[in-house]
């Protein structure tokens, strides 16, 4: 009897896209707008989807305060008001598109939630953008 | 050609956590204040998700309004401003919590869906926490 | 030059509706289920609006950081996860209606927002249902 | 290390679910209100979702705006603003209804996006009913 | 002691914009897309806002049970799934933009609610457009 | 007969909050995290509101298509994707909180929008903080 279980979160950051690689034409080609280089941002709308069996004890497949708090350890604390490019370790040398901001998340977090639990990542770069990864 | 057709629906109702075989310190550490013996409550927003053929009759996987009379039935008016501990059969010995109510609302509406038919239940106890059960 | 600056909020709480100058009958005809004895619940979405003038040394027509810890304090600590009816002074003796608590909210924080400021309460019920009040 | 990115988009059309095969009677008793010969509409929301690998140059699956104007090339220029069943070659011989469109606009991309990629199609006919397809 | 309280309500219908008076071609210039003679349509999302004092007895401005089947009977029924230029007799001689819409159930409704309360409509005729009236 | 119409629009951008008169120390306590000297960023949403008569020939207040051009010729090409504090000329010397934003954002409009209307901002920063801006 396995349960997904989903938690939102929430943080906003700045960012720039960008690749080293590549000269200032093909960058400015690739990533448009988004490439400026004095960074734009966005409110990260984050949710964390935790599956597995229900306790029969608890009623719970995770307790969600435990969930909301690790969320803010990991990720809030870390990425919340930052600039992603110059002040997270994460992004210094990679690109922070919604697609590799998803991966950091999860892998961020796969090392906190036993491994009896399937993991899933859905962020929202804006409302109408989105990404989702489950490892 | 399977296509998945889902509804939203609503209800309100009381609830609160708790554990029969716990003594009152291990409920107040395990559920928090959602183990408020005066209960507490949510509006819960329900999706009801069924996938299956598209009848090229119709054109349909399977009649809305058959499915949004079903949910009115067997769910909202068993469940809609009611408190779930003390005034329902399904949770008189069971803990209220999201992922065993979708569990319980899985069960009512599988026994009227054809078997042919997947079912999945998404259920919000708030705006940020939900729940997915599909069998 | 004057700004209106809004901040949401939310708690969870059981009610009924009832009139206990009213007999049986008469209170089940007016409140339908919201009269329910046992209590019924739901997820209050709290907006709450500061009109003043914005201070031009810092941008700000109140800070929201605050405004955001004087809504948990005075509001969600005090009525999240509770009972209305039985477990808060304020509805002792007052039928907690979507308007009464609006009111109850406003003169909860009016004490404690500057005269110079225009204060306004909305609060949701539902995501149907929602009242005002600008005192 | 397989991303899904999801690109929100929307059209407004008019459409009547009928069955040319049936009588009058019989398209009224299964269709009800959406068998009114005049016609009604809707704001569909349609969610396109693109599966693949990340590419580690871009850090994209696909880029959003190439995305954006495909949708707007193939879809909404195609349906937004139009009688489904009378303007349009896709509806003039299938019911339009949520699955069938759904169906469509599949068809319609999956034509313009790399066979490596997975393709998903959600569509809100209203904010209370959707559906989805996946091929 | 006056408070609001709205109530959101729904219904879908087809339309076109058109001014009898102009010749087509200024008929398209000012309504563009929504001139198509075939129409197109929308799901109307409509919110009533009555303003009043709160009756001390029940705790109400006025029983949203009340407002609720009254916009029912008054609004959903004679507009939902219409087609408003052909099947209502509002729009038979006026062209149904959002204002008028707004407009004419502002005086459908005001009829049958009491001169003591004020009356606000607010329709959203897409998820980014939206119009108020309050006579 | 005086109807309010509105557009929403949506732009992204990186600023940070910061008074130049102010010693670090100050503006930290003052600004938080807000402060950040890296920058950080939101998902701007905007709503413009038009207030005026209706047009008895259009059925309009204001055409929302002229409307919507307007706030991106004006607004969205100036702000989308730009830091504000470094890139714009109105937040060169003016701090970019959601007040100012929603200030600059209404002079900039009210200069293209005849002054028989009534014009109102509303900006969202984030999903849980607005302001709202009438001149």
């Amino acid at each position: 009897m396995k349960v997904t279980v989903s938690r939102k979160a929430h943080f906003n950051a700045a960012h720039r896209l960008h690749n080293p690689l590549w000269d200032e034409a093909r960058n400015a080609q690739e990533f448009g707008k988004c490439n400026n280089a004095e960074y734009h941002g966005h409110n990260y709308e984050l949710i964390v989807s935790v599956r597995g069996e229900v306790d029969p004890e608890t009623g719970y497949v995770i307790d969600m305060k435990v969930l909301k708090d690790l969320i803010k350890t990991k990720i809030e604390d870390r990425f919340d008001h930052k600039n992603l490019n110059t002040q997270t370790s994460e992004f210094a040398n990679l690109n922070p598109t919604a697609e590799n901001i998803a991966v950091v998340i999860y892998d961020l977090l796969r090392a906190d939630i036993d491994a009896k639990f399937d993991l899933k990542i859905t962020l929202y770069e804006t409302p109408r953008n989105y990404v989702e990864y489950e490892g």
